[in-house]
């Protein structure tokens, strides 16, 4: 498969520059571009490698339309034009229709015929898989869970019964959607469970990374809006909500209740308790405890620095003794302003 | 389904207020509960909603016993009152005994014929499966491992051979128990293999959830004691002891050979460091690192408070200067001293 | 099985003191071992257990060699010497070779006829599996994906396709190789994904602990070097490079694009930001979040010291404040000045 320029920039937009004819196979890396492959540059500071590529086009923003003689596609916007191009240049498979012979389907499940159940999946009672959407191999879907159209179900993800999927969902090996969430109530030195009679309800577009584990409500829903994307080994916990498009990286976990905002974007290993609050458009750094809501858009941090492991246990043994500290220095502030006064 | 008050409070007991005769046929929030439904108030600054709800009938502790006319029983403890009522009326699903058509069995394995093993699942030689146990859906038991009466081990959990387990287990997907633990010796730039020859061995009524991880012993086990319970994405190495009715919240990771005690509470995504001792009773924070063991029992913690990113980076950039700040305040006090001594 | 001190001295090497024809059948700690096991010493701290052990042999340093009349092998690494005999003493199970008859392969697979399909496996089409390998219950490798000789995939590993795996994996339960990383891109308020067109590329003699994950490329390949040891449930983004012999603790998060050294270890729940470079021998601490390249080998930290919550509120609280605080001093200090200058 390939393209030109000028067909890519019919399909995808972008104005060409240079010879519009050049023939693309696939996309590569300004370092490791081969002349049938366009690269594209994202950031002016990389432009002495746009200098040494051997692609064969590039992709460009606007203010560095001219940093290259190579036929290039001028963008707005670089980094998607290249997500584009290499959707194009690197199709999806194409869906095999069918139950295989080794799949287990409930009685009263609905699949659509365009829908294909790999090897070893089982479909639980009246579950529905709905068109063109893949059930991978070894795949679980539990009774009278919906699978919307257009699903990727990589090998090995299981979807407990009663919960509610969009359309387009990718859902990488290892996910877990819809376990019981963590509800224990203490009664005379046992913990007692609670039931968990909610279910797990995802929108539209979403994809969740491999090993991710999403818990069902204990009594109403956890939700995943529209367009969010979740990283690997990522922990949601019951009655979470996530608003649309926000974006988590790996290993977050989100503790019980809390609600999360649209167009968030949180960092790996970050950490958010339970019932809090945080507004649209909050930005969190990786390895940060979010403690208390957040009611205002913007980026926010809790990090410790590290350092050589010497001068960090120098100076982190004082961290114990802040308060004192704080305390000293207001003494002497107060010795000073009595000398000041004499 | 659906129960009166009188007959809830004849079977869990607790004090009925007003129409005893209410049917209730299932539990809500007090936001969203229905006529037919019965609710709960565990925290009296959520009264207001009281006020407002729609609920047919509500569980009250005693101080609360007043705060509406509504039909209600009053418990010591309304929350573990709520789950036990839960219970009742979110009984689990009914086990289908029997051995799927396609789950494989080996050699000298011993199934309860009350126990179900279902589609997929793999039970190895001289496996033991209690009396009404579930092995749910590709679920894999290790040669000669042995699971208690009553165990629901939803889809995909792996047993390694020669675990021990007691009645009454619950494991979500992706749970994976007895694991090889991480054990490397370095062996003339070479790391070589410590064969991880212990078993892992857990008590009754643990609860585990989606994706942790519990690893076998390297020579002697690693033990989970009665009533543990342990929420998703956990990682508990080897040879670590967890004290009955210990409860641990998602993505904490516990080191190798760390005892941990009776009753504790740990938060989500804290750390506890391999070799060390934690008392019975002890309540670790979120995010919080135990690097030392904890003999008495409390609360400990230990996390960055995190603030806007510009502030924290403001404040955080001190930190590698603790030491010198601590210094120069010890300079200043000396000087301090010696003008007062003139 | 048993092998005399002789015969193992005779295999491993080593310097046999006392009755070098005691008959040792297996491995065990001072504490637990009995008069037909060998246990060892690693720490001389420990020597009052060498005291009252009823071990039959014992492993000892040449600084230890006299510390007990028991028959004993001296060795310059004790615990290297002891990961060697454990492995004598408990080889890895034969493999038995074949295909099972539940297992699918894919048209165009090559399997070794001396390795192991066990039941519920997957082979994609035109996948490799090398001589004496066993990919376990309910495996899935992906199409064209290749696993070298003398791999041992435990049950419900997934390798996608296309992934090339080197000669002696171990992977454990759950681990997933080649997920699609994390890439999107913003496009008119919405995230459109990237494709994944690199694979990983494992080399030889690489441990996985079980449900840990592996994200295959963006462009170019995810890379494991030889020798490489990784615990339970630790998150490897895209395009990272892990340096051959390089051990990794649990939990730990490695984003997109960092390439760590060769020698490297890493304590667990750490995380290491996207793009950045770790030179070779680098000891990072459990819990600190690498935010920079490290150009210097040694040993690093950055972790918040816990303690009783009462006191870290205490002293937490006034991290909000830092640098006032620094400045404040900055301010006693000129003040002083001013006053000697007097």
């Amino acid at each position: 498969m390939h393209y030109t320029l000028s067909e890519i920039a019919a399909l995808i937009g972008g104005r060409v520059l240079g010879d519009a004819e050049v023939k693309i196979s696939q996309i590569a890396t300004l370092k490791l571009a081969q002349p049938d492959q366009i690269s594209f540059l994202t950031n002016s500071k990389y432009r002495a490698e746009l200098d040494n590529t051997r692609a064969g086009a590039v992709i460009l923003s606007e203010a560095d339309a001219q940093a290259t003689d190579l036929p290039r596609i001028i963008s707005q916007n670089p980094y998607a034009y290249f997500a584009k191009v290499s959707a194009m240049l690197n199709p999806s498979p194409s869906v095999r229709p069918g139950v295989h012979s080794t799949a287990v389907v409930g009685a009263g499940a609905q699949i659509d015929p365009s829908a294909c159940i790999a090897a070893m999946a089982v479909i639980g009672e009246g579950a529905v898989v709905g068109a063109h959407s893949v059930i991978g191999e070894g795949c679980f879907i539990g009774d009278k869970a919906i699978v919307g159209r257009h699903a990727r179900l990589y090998p090995r993800v299981v979807i407990y019964h009663d919960c509610v999927i969009g359309d387009n969902l990718i859902a990488h090996s290892g996910v877990v959607i819809g376990a019981d969430g963590f509800g224990i109530a203490m009664d005379e030195g046992r913990w007692i469970k609670i039931p968990q009679i909610g279910r797990v309800v995802i929108g539209n577009n979403v994809e969740i990374g491999a090993n991710t584990t999403i818990d069902r409500g204990a009594l109403n829903d956890t939700v995943i809006e529209d367009g969010v994307k979740l990283d690997n080994q990522i922990q949601i916990a019951h009655n979470v909500r996530i608003g649309a498009h926000t974006a988590i990286a790996g290993c977050v976990g989100i503790a019980g209740s809390t609600t999360i905002g649209k167009y968030c974007q949180i960092g790996g290993s970050a950490g958010i308790l339970g019932h809090l609050n945080i507004a649209d458009n909050v930005v969190i750094a990786s390895f940060t405890l979010v403690g208390k809501s957040i009611h205002e858009a913007g980026s926010y941090a809790g990090i410790f620095p590290f350092g050589r492991t010497e001068d960090w246990r120098k100076n982190a043994v004082h961290l114990r003794h802040l308060d004192e500290m704080a305390k000293r220095i207001k003494t002497l502030e107060q010795a000073l302003l009595k000398i000041a006064e004499r």
